[in-house]
């Protein structure tokens, strides 16, 4: 079989919340299916609420944060299952519980779907630890933000979208943003940060709710949301 | 180590959608703390509101019912692992993901916590099937009503509560309203009376708000629910 | 690669215990070779005269039912992997332990043969699943009679095979017959019929020793054994 | 916990064929009750009859050699779940399926009962490599004569059994009759006898018909069948 | 069994690479029997130059970073094996590949050996991760120099050891030198110290030398190297 | 996908030990480029240098032979990994731990990877495992003299190497040679030669130094070291 390119596509746990969850993941099946052909795609999911519901309650008895995290992981894997039973024949059918566990899936030549990996890291973590390990060239971060603010967008009105930033510049912007309690990690933690830089990802943050303009982002390189250049 | 006699107890997923569900988990938690001494234990969980929301965005994903009923037992699985970690040590750290695999995982000596096994059953046949598999000698069906009445008492005012029935009793009761659609399995749905019956295995159906008295309902035998007398 | 559509067959044990149970597997073989290039193929295989040695063996120690049904569950396997070697490349050269199991073994786009998953159901309900799994539109159960008949024939002589009867007939008939000891399933057991009806599968009835004619059934419909149209 | 020494039990295949096979296992039940609380057991079974009947089945068809001496390790692993069961709770209840899952099931501290591991190599070759693994002190091999001879006693009349013999003199009587076909080792094959020399493990071979005095045999050192003595 | 408090230790890889490799096993060996009563323990080894040789080799040959890291976590794997087999019944027989994986096999009771687990991190940073899902209190860091000092000790001959720091000032310490190659991680990468602060826990650092002296710092408190306090 | 012969490589653990290893491994990754439109390739790879010293430590450690031999098998698939990655999509990347495991990972349809099996035998005779279990035409033996010798060449100034020999003549020559230590098996070990004369493998032993040439000998059947042939 042909060489083709290999992507990864992270989404939110958000994007499971909305009232209109399923029309979200229909759309991600419709660019899923268009990009198929021509591309070989990683998605890595995120558990949202449901992880929120699960690490809360955990929290209320007492539990340590490594355990909380796995509450949180196992709820990505519900929607990361969610996705691939979505994708039909597209997708592996089981979700990898490890990063050596989602390169052997992977050699199936199928879309593979994955949720959190390991306590200590966010799927944005997992999400870049796929791309460098199947050596993808774009990593994108499905959100539901239009892109990289210059300051957060929820405190200040004046906010201005970054079509094009550099990894370092987005470090500044995160660094004083990180927390480290289970299940709140933001956009991309340390770890993805220091993954992407030294493979050198290019990172596309955009919003999950423009996900059927994925297409053209791949395809033909339209601009949407904000591209992250490593240096 | 001296012979301990085993016990299943299968906890409804509505026990997980309750506000004060981090209540319910302790209460269960120190019930089997005073129980693990004498009783081997184990533990089958519903899926509840979560399992439902999932196979509903599954089928409005056009997904058939196998699928269905997978996402539902994964749902399961994490309400599963939440009691596992509450009950620490105490507890089998992994939540088993066929018979089989519950009755390695039962070796250990623990509390061994699982959810659903495979599409096409309820968690009430997994915990029959537990129930069987490690020779249990009663099976406490935790769920939201106080026992077993002779009418659905959601439909009929006069409906009474019967503190002791039969297994073909307790089957003409169910029969009329039993359903195959994908997490709407009501009670005991046929496969767990097969077991039941097949190998004799005492049922007790109780009110999972009552789940403190368990201790007692077991060490001292104190009526509380409705007792299914497998003849 | 195209879309094939899926078809289960499921092979009673009984075509291991005949003298000739080489020949019969050659057969198969020469059918799934010529289907396999235009369907994708499941394949279930019951565990016979084997299991039942097992069983009895089992029951003589005095083992629980479950463990009963697990000796006769890993001896359906042995059935399996005999199947699966002999069809060398064109199956997946292990066998599924549970649907989970299977649905993941599917993906390999190979035929994948599989015997029993968990006590308490029959092979056939094991087939149902995987019917249900993989969307089949047929599932063929190759059994020692040539079909459904109205009544038992080995007891009414003037019995008469039914070339197509609806899902409701067929629970019928077989009502009066279920029996729910350890090996003992016939035919369709309750969690079969459930599960075949739910997902709306034709079912066809036919004889094993007649497995050369499956080509022509599968391929140009020909009219062999009984279909039971669910409704 | 106290040390306790390790010993193997290697049982033919022969053992779950005879007419009162039951009656076999519950003798070997009694032995392993009544050591357990003193020694680590491992316990190896060979496939028997059943083997046989499949290796037949599958060179009728043409499998390799190597396909069918995995037919035949699965026929042991049957067996050796049969007597895993049968040991209820002193067993560890699954079989492992090589020497490095042998190692993780024994730190259970549990009867582990193994079948075959490998194609190419006899179970009597899995019972030398579990004795080697566990450091266990003797190896029974029990099997369907009583002991070692100097000649085959199925073709000399004048045949005499060997209370006590070197493993060389064991190896110039076994290397004529050695054959290579799959199913067909007898006794202990090259690679037994290669790591029985190199670990010095002692060899006792008796008939499984006596297997009831394999408590005194091992606890009171009385004298039954024949010993090999490693040099 | 009586509760005991958990307790990590992480050997450098260099541990491995000394001439007297196997001394230092012995003297570990040691350390963990006569603490093995007291307190559960979980090891967590390097790669040492084993590692750096084979992700030299990969680089060579232009393999990514991520399977750079696969092959130091390999290596790692196999002094873990080493430590593990060399505990012999104290340690459990196999080494986990993931932190799942860890607290699966950590519930048998053993002493838990594991390398790497993930590319991205050091070990350290499952030492961390360990030590957190195991609510361990302390973290024995066992390296090549005698604790941590107030500047790169190789570069500064006027260095000074700290007994006693916080992680705020360790971070400062570390900060200029961290590093993002494969394989050359120093002392504790940004994910340990997130860990260690988020769940404060009391990180030892001790010279892999003194590894003797471990059974009187453990049990009574008694000063060696330097002490790192989570504020 | 047509119909490819199969063909096995065993790769000499000393291969990795040479100065210039990742050259060799770029070698070895252009013949399996050059070959695998046409053919498919089982690589078994050994443990070399790094085996020898594990196997040492462990020694010094007072390990038993069992787990010696699985410190070797563990440094064996280091090897083997680094292989696998080296040959990319071309490679299953995962190097399966039993014969079993090879042969579920062989049905992808990918170059697989192995290292060795199991205690008490040589990468030589999982080899031969792998060449029999999946019909392979040649199994190729790597190492490191350039064929086979009438005398030990190291021992003999006036050795001759032979072009081809019958496997009776090898036997014959290595008799007295063979060692059965744990890691210094050499060349072929008894269990190897018992398989490649049940099934009748022709073995072709070589340099791995001329690996290059490996292309022309099995393309153009060009006379490269020494031809053993079954009979």
């Amino acid at each position: 079989m042909e060489f083709r390119p290999s992507i990864v596509i992270k989404i939110s746990g958000k994007f499971f919340d909305e009232n209109d969850a399923s029309a979200n993941i229909s759309f991600l099946r419709q660019v899923v299916s268009s990009l198929a052909g021509s591309y070989r795609i990683g998605i890595v999911s995120g558990g949202g609420g449901n992880a929120r519901k699960y690490i809360k309650l955990g929290r209320e008895l007492k539990l340590n944060e490594s355990y909380l995290d796995l509450l949180g992981i196992w709820a990505s894997r519900l929607n990361a299952n969610l996705i691939a039973f979505a994708l039909g024949d597209l997708a592996y059918p089981a979700v990898p519980d490890s990063l050596e566990d989602f390169v052997e899936k992977w050699s199936s030549g199928k879309v593979v779907v994955t949720g959190g990996f390991q306590p200590g890291q966010s799927t944005a973590a997992v999400a870049a630890l796929v791309a460098e390990a199947i050596s993808a060239s774009k990593l994108v971060v499905a959100t539901n933000v239009d892109g990289v603010y210059d300051k957060d967008p929820r405190d200040h009105a004046d906010a201005v979208m970054l079509k094009e930033l550099t990894l370092s510049r987005l470090r500044e912007i995160l660094e004083s943003s990180q927390s480290v309690k289970a299940g709140t990690y933001e956009l991309l933690d340390p770890m993805s940060m220091k993954i992407i830089q030294r493979s050198k990802i290019q990172v596309i943050v955009m919003n999950y709710k423009n996900i059927s303009a994925l297409t053209s982002l791949i395809k033909e390189n339209k601009a949407i949301g904000s591209i992250v250049i490593p240096e």
